[in-house]
């Protein structure tokens, strides 16, 4: 079995995502789920660049990495500048990591107009600041940005650019494909010219930018890569770098080439979810192999047929990649489906037969009122949990009120719009024996309502302070959709490790969203309180 | 320069995802900018399997339109029946649709362990039922189900269920990955031999399972492939189908392949984030070519660097598609896009340069602050409108409060369902120089509201009886979304011959629901009021 190098830029190239910044801490915390992953090496960032970049290289000698290199990413010297002194060059060799990543320009319009110098002597900053690495007793990886885009217009240049690095000593030379454009057939087609050429050693490194590079990366691997470069989950500066999970699961199940463990693999799932959690993104359900949703069908056609011949439906076998088949409630996928989530729960075991067929029919029955157990794994876990005799619900709703009061005069242009609606909730819920009775405001009815709620709560079970909603989400879904006409209320939530879905239905918004509100706080409590 | 022909099936395979379901209206609206994007055939659903698919079959014929056309979709006969009497042909050719899309399978595997029928009995489904709706005047594209896994097991079966529904007459068979995990070189070398040993004019169907669905479909053109399907923002079953954005926008800018105008072209992003609004998903902002980040920089590098050579950072230009690049020109596409809105609706010659300009700001503004007025084109118009030097509101608002009241136990089990809210509203609004006082019920919130307020203007505006609210969708737009965030409601109201939408914002749900309520009662009454 041919075999791969794999190359982490999360850290780095995974923070250029609009939105994604990452603490010292969670850096490490993510270079060691890639470590037990098993990835070759993890970039951990720019040297010099930032105080934050710099820690991360002091901490990360600690860790005590156990398959993983951790590698330093920087410019090679500036143009008419001394290697010797160049201060990039000095933070890379500071940065104390064993492989030290260059980066340089394989592309004659770049040189021209960007580095605005020679072409011999971009070569000449290529050559020596390998060179001067090497000599200093680090390993170099050399990165050739815009490779690809450079080899369209004048390839000699660029191959001239691999065989300066090459000469200088770099150990590999990945091609980048830095503005994401390039076609998988024409990323084949210049790295095995380029390998040719040059005998280069080569990596690849594509982005996204034409929703081809996964493709590209697998392409380059065919045509000789030995190195391939990519991010978790695919975050990257615009619309992302190759996403590595994705890579490493086709590597692994498709293309049968060796890269990590088939018990590595199994993680896949979970560094996914992780890595997510870290950047404070929902984990996209509908990623490929390890998203929520990846092995799920809603079709009633392929839910009947799954029950046939499970595999004829799956491309490969979720538990591979650590994932599962959570075939989707829906009325559209009925009893068996149900019955398997069931399953999944570990409490088929507490349940009758008779119980089971009793959670069907009030799940097809609450369906058809416009819940959708389908986004919503909590809110089925306590269909299930209310069922069993010994369920004790950890507060019950007495009643609650809510006022929503504006009494100021508006404008005429706005037609209402900014005016200071004055919105309080009270409610009623019993604990144990007791009945707490609280208010509390909010800047809206759901709001208020959820302050109130969590307000009287917090009185019995403090811990439920880490719970916080993290997403709303409102539609009609009767056929003739007015504001008469059913609305779902989709809330999602988390605390520091989990994230978990509710949902709640009615003719009424409130009523939609406090079945949401109060199902979140339960699931959650029934899992962590204390009494 | 070659061409392909586009089948767009986001109104069914894109609505199997986990989450989508669309109103007829709503699949009325793609399919209208479906049809102005050129895209040549539609698939409307299935035929005779739900009431909504029927009457979206009725309805669409009134739509007028210039470039697609709908297809309707359905399974072959079932085994061992007879195809004059199958309840799914029969539903298919009452669909009235033109072109017929019948789906079959062509794995040996699925015809023995999921049809659970003789090789024989599978083809005579699939050659009958094509020969039969061609003697019915309707001309027969063929999709052959799980294609590729077929082919990789026996080929000699697949290619005969080609040859079966070649020799029944359809124009078109459509090579299906339907489990989405082949790799675009297999997809390339089966339909070439494909092509080659059947002669048949072929088409080329991707999931996106293996992340690799817009590389396999262009994989699939490059050998041969004269037809492709896919869905808009790639939405689908599991991990999605080929993203037809991408797919269009390579097809026509990397490859070279005639598909749309480039003029269609250039309402690519306007139709992506169109059909996400529709199917109230947020846009995703690093989607390829059409998302908010697929042009934008935040390397400090990169940003520097695009200021000398803007090309040599971008794979393609933006404009192209109709994107913009962030980092350079975001402020100038936002205003001419503004322009274009305020030419369309035939005002630009009422205001000057400077009310446009402010215009731009307090759109911008606006759009910031949750608004979007891509969807509620009624909002727009009443945002440029309202600062014409004559404009007269209908109607001004003055305050109003909501009340929602439970007061009755409830059961243990439900947690607060089924209890009787009782939610009023009461609304005072100057009409002319009159101050109406009113209050009216509802079953939320937001209906009492409507009810309050149409009360109040019914008395002044008998007409407006026939306005009726037909969609209302909520959803959070802010970054950390919790409750407390803000949010963004889009209504969609109809009277017998129209539709429009509105839009309203607000961190409180019920402001953002007056917002975009008021809206649409003003701007139906400026058209319609009879004083």
């Amino acid at each position: 079995m041919p075999s791969v190098e794999l190359y982490d830029s999360t850290l780095r190239d995974g923070t250029q995502q609009e939105g994604i910044s990452l603490s010292v801490e969670e850096k490490l915390a993510i270079t060691a789920r890639l470590d037990a992953l098993g990835v070759h090496y993890i970039e951990g960032g720019y040297a010099g660049a930032n105080p934050k970049d710099d820690e991360y290289f002091r901490r990360v000698r600690d860790l005590g990495l156990s398959h993983s290199v951790v590698t330093a990413f920087g410019n090679t010297r500036k143009a008419g500048g001394r290697v010797e002194t160049d201060p990039t060059i000095r933070a890379l060799l500071d940065s104390g990591a064993e492989v030290i990543t260059l980066v340089g320009k394989a592309s004659e319009m770049q040189v021209r107009q960007v580095l605005e110098t020679s072409l011999e002597e971009n070569l000449a900053m290529i050559q020596e600041s390998v060179e001067y690495v090497r000599s200093q007793d680090r390993r170099v990886i050399f990165d050739a940005e815009h490779f690809f885009d450079g080899y369209a217009d004048n390839p000699e240049y660029s191959l001239q650019t691999v065989r300066a690095a090459v000469d200088g000593g770099a150990e590999c030379v990945v091609l980048c494909d830095t503005n994401g454009g390039a076609m998988p057939d024409d990323i084949a087609r210049a790295l095995a010219d380029t390998r040719d050429a040059t005998g280069a050693r080569l990596g690849i490194h594509t982005h996204n930018d034409a929703d081809t590079a996964v493709a590209g990366t697998l392409a380059g691997v065919k045509a000789g890569a030995a190195h391939v470069q990519g991010t978790i989950n695919g975050y990257g500066e615009r619309c992302g770098n190759a996403n590595l999970i994705s890579v490493i699961a086709n590597l692994k199940l498709k293309l049968g080439v060796d890269c990590v463990t088939d018990e590595q693999l199994s993680s896949l799932t979970e560094v996914s979810r992780f890595v997510a959690e870290a950047v404070n993104r929902r984990p996209f359900p509908f990623a490929p192999y390890v998203g929520a949703s990846a092995f799920a069908h809603k079709g009633g056609l392929h839910a009947d047929a799954m029950e046939k011949a499970a595999e004829s439906y799956q491309h490969t076998d979720p538990a591979a990649v650590g994932n599962t088949s959570g075939v989707v409630v829906s009325e559209l996928a009925g009893r068996s489906s149900v019955m398997r989530r069931i399953r999944e729960l570990g409490l088929s075991a507490e349940l009758t037969e008779r119980d089971a067929r009793e959670i069907v029919q009030y799940v097809k029955e609450r369906e058809n009122r416009g819940f959708a157990y389908e986004g919503a794994a909590a809110s089925f876990e306590l269909v299930v949990r209310r069922l069993l005799p010994d369920y004790r619900p950890p507060f019950e709703l007495i009643d609650f009120m809510v006022l929503a009061e504006n009494r100021r005069r508006t404008s005429v242009r706005d037609n209402g719009e900014g005016m200071p609606l004055y919105t309080e909730a009270t409610i009623r819920v019993r604990v144990g024996g007791e009945v707490l009775h609280t208010a509390a405001e909010g800047n809206g009815p759901v709001n208020a309502l959820d302050n109130a709620l969590r307000k009287a709560l917090l009185q019995y079970y403090p811990e439920l302070e880490v719970v916080r909603l993290t997403d709303y989400k409102v539609r009609v879904v009767s056929e003739s959709a007015t504001t008469e006409a059913v609305v779902r209320v989709a809330i999602e939530s988390a605390d520091e490790v989990d994230t978990w879905q509710t949902v709640g239905s009615s003719p009424n918004i409130l009523e939609a969203s406090w079945l949401a509100l109060a199902d979140s706080m339960e699931w959650w409590l029934i899992r962590h309180r204390s009494r």
